[in-house]
């Protein structure tokens, strides 16, 4: 189940230490110029590694179009990229395998999958596998020139104020979590359908496929359960249907109202910490003591905005190609 | 796209003033002892109207079995289930058919279906759709025995006091807004996967199916991402995989890890609420102040944990039909 | 999985002896003017009882709308249709229970649900269900006026002189199969893909879900697998795609080439025939001779024209949906 | 939508003259040993070029395993395989390109894609993509090691005699059909469900999906017809459900009855035939006489069979998974 989408359908694979991970893109209309520098910015900012808090792994990330792009258009069939794992340095995990990693997926992965997963630098369950997304994520932004999608974090480790929340992971050499706020503009009304495939579920599903997700709340959020109906209420202005307000963040009854489209997601410290802890040894069945080795971001929600990104215009571009609001042959 | 799940698949119909709302249920095993009684303890507590600040609807949520049900146990066919509609006064609707509810889907249905909605008490996108969820939720839960799903109201108006919040908005005559918290014992290892079919993914993506809903988070949740990650990450003490702290929710890399799940929602005030607003007057096109008539409750959130529970049953129910730890013809 | 198509979708349920038999309808777009009026001529077809060789059952087969229709037009939300059963008569089938009728599912629905089907006439094998596809066939191609569909018998019993072919059945007391050919005008180019939801794909599939289909064939079907390429390839003539023959039956790489389609079904003998048969008895383990009783027609094949339409319609309204051809709210 | 299946889901990329074709497996149980060995004699025997009358295009078609295989097994995530396309040369199609090949997708690709589509070599279109297809299949095979599996071609040109078929088709230079007949056993009874998710549904969907078929039949198929019922039902005749005959192919009701599948499908004549052809240039709106160059071969039913074998094998795989008679997680 490695698939999202209707229309507009993507498949993930591939493994952190194998030979790539990777993506296909299926449903995707014909006629949409796209090259390899295209995506090249998003990726970058994926990668990281100018912020403080952030260690990159040391990889082009290339994206290398395997199909589905003739005479630098797409071609209506699916488009398949690669990217390469070159900086793999297996050996450190090796070591730790019989101790699951607290906060990871090490002990269900291996109960899940009978002890056959790729246990290296988290097998499948890498974020590295994000990287198709942020992909897939440009060429669904490209097919909606008119929307804007602005993921920006707003606090890191608690605080507001970024560079403080991040020296205090560097001081307490430790991994910190940390809030993102996404806005898009441009989204027009009735995109979205009461129930199953409310807007809002479509959103969140997606976006709890990012890892070390744990929340998301869109408009006033968990505020909105504080909250009289009278205060809460967004009255409509005009005849667009613009609101005073926007409590509801650009969404009533799983349906885009023209307005901005506001939501916040929650992202957990990384499992992945320098400090010391204490887990149980599955061979000797006792508790160790260990310390997770080799590169770690102390602060993974710094490059997560451009993921949030890379997801919601996922949603929406499957959603509007549904709603007829995007041609299946175009010319872009 | 009314549907949700994969083996175990639901399909909800009807509108609030139409003749019935039901639901189809696909992919249930054969075999369940099932009949009317089994779902009118859960379908009684949706309904409300002891609690202070709810004022039910009255029907008697009767359900019909339409199919698939034979000799009292389920044949292994789709479980269609009706629900009449007997208590609907339309006419409230109609007047205020030109001024679109603050909060409302009244004008985005508009702006989608182009006027053909069946605008009265909220057509399809009413709450009353939920009777259905609810009654899948049973047959649901009647499959898994070993698993108990408890949800409560842990917050109304921003009071963990219940009763104090419920006053509140008595005094205010307001519609308030609540938090409801799940939790659920017995749900083995293994169930999920990362990526888009994650255990929160598919969480998510059906309680934002209920109407109302703006927020989820899983266990430590938004508060996650103020912790540090030696804090957060839960150490595994056993070979059960049972954990000291559980601030995962009982989710790693989307997977469950045999301790509980927990999960809060936030639920938004009602937009129906005795108060009176302004909107715009779509067909006068100036704004005019009214209030909403009709039968309202003041915090839908009292009758919210019945749906979250029987919504979390069906999501769990699907991926453990999927891992074939349900079998598909059982004796029960 | 009684379920089909992806956004023009339907859901059948029911049983032959049960409640009643009946479909659920998602994704059709807003505003089309429907009442039951315009089901009842082809649900008539379906009934059959005016040829030779079919005797009714004795149904009125009057569909009750049960929501999605708004003030006579469809709203876009689901359209749920019922179909009561009265006239049942189960004891017969009762009596029979322990012996699987020949040709029939009877043992294979008994290994498969563990005793728990409803054999009352065939329970949901029963083509009674195809009443629902009857049903949502008519709504399909009111969606499309431009496009024509006819579905004749060509064939019975092995006699292109149907009266001659029924004759043979009636005179021998047995059933017997029949072919239908079904050519549709006014198909767009461009209808399909190659593959997995190819035109043929996707007509085969649900043509094989009507009960008694046992072969299918697109344009010169079987025959071409004797021809040569050069007397098989139609010739483009003009700039509209029109060929000069057909032998394609209007698809090419599993798209629609603008040409009619034509495809034929084999329909096998109704497995029901008064004549008498021996099977295994399951209770006392030996063979024994029987007949079965009840009514039967003795040429189901007559009874398929309008359902092998239905089906036609239903792949092809879905498709010129994903195509963006039918749009999302109409005015017809 | 380049996918299939539910549980065991394969999805195609890839271009005849593109950088590879290839397939992504989702849905494989871990543990299973498999090596590009494994796959080896299936795909050689796709390649063809012993027999006459196939002229393979040089290619290793050797299997690269980019994903979801770690120390020699499946791990339970997507199986990402590529082939390499090196024996391209795309000049002689580029000459053609506007005289679209009669029976070929030429003209309709070209409406639909609105000029996008790569034409290169049949592009997207090409019985290249197959290969994929046949390594799944080589996958879906080993996990059912209790399965057999048969495609042989039976006739050629019309001929039961597969050499004097052959020998028609060289010495009338043209290029010919045939016929495939496919036997399965080992399958146990309760595979497949009435209506769209029966088993020849699947069947059908999946092989009108492979290039140039275009009729299916099951057991007796379009004879059935013609046949009485006392004639075609099959007599049950002992507790395993063994039947005297087997008119039905081992499937009523849309279920496996536990006797052998048995299905034949007609593969049309290719259209790429050295004869010199006639068609419409849509530059000069001129109708033009031409022949088609390159390496083609006269009959491709003959290799036709291993694919049918894998598209059998991909449907049982899913069916088997969702019936649980395959379990998650494997030792093989």
């Amino acid at each position: 189940m490695n698939s999202f989408g209707n229309i507009f359908r993507i498949s993930i694979f591939g493994e952190s230490h194998g030979e790539c991970v990777g993506i296909t893109i299926d449903g995707c209309p014909a006629g949409l110029s796209l090259s390899a520098e295209d995506l090249l910015p998003d990726l970058e900012r994926r990668k990281g590694g100018i912020q403080k808090g952030t260690t990159p792994r040391k990889e082009d990330d290339y994206p290398i179009f395997k199909s589905g792009i003739f005479n630098g258009k797409t071609t209506g069939f699916p488009i398949t990229i690669l990217f390469e794992n070159n900086n793999t340095r297996s050996e450190d995990y090796q070591k730790q395998r019989d101790i699951p990693r607290p906060g990871h997926a090490d002990w269900v992965a291996h109960q899940k999958f009978g002890g056959n997963e790729d246990y290296r630098g988290g097998g499948h369950f890498s974020a590295r596998l994000t990287t198709g997304l942020v992909a897939a994520g440009v060429i669904a932004k490209k097919l909606m020139p008119q929307i804007n999608i602005t993921a920006t974090i707003i606090e890191v480790g608690g605080e507001p104020d970024i560079e403080k929340g991040l020296q205090k992971a560097i001081d307490a050499k430790d991994s910190v979590g940390g809030i993102i706020e996404c806005t898009v503009t441009g989204v027009p009304a009735g995109i979205g359908e009461p129930y199953f495939n409310s807007l809002e579920s479509a959103l969140a599903h997606i976006m709890f496929s990012i890892p070390a997700v744990k929340g998301i709340e869109f408009g006033a959020g968990f505020k909105a359960a504080k909250m009289f109906g009278s205060e809460h209420n967004d009255a409509i202005e005009n005849m667009q249907g613009q609101t005073k307000t926007n409590y509801a963040g650009g969404i009533v009854g799983g349906i885009s109202n023209g307005n901005n489209l506001v939501f916040r997601i929650a992202v957990k410290p990384t499992s992945s910490t320098p400090k010391e802890q204490t887990s149980l040894n599955w061979n000797t069945e006792q508790m160790e003591k260990f310390s997770v080795k080799g590169r770690h971001d102390l602060c993974v929600a710094l490059r997560a905005p451009v993921i949030v990104e890379a997801a919601t215009a996922l949603v929406l571009v499957d959603m509007m190609l549904i709603e007829q609001k995007i041609k299946r042959v175009i010319e872009i």
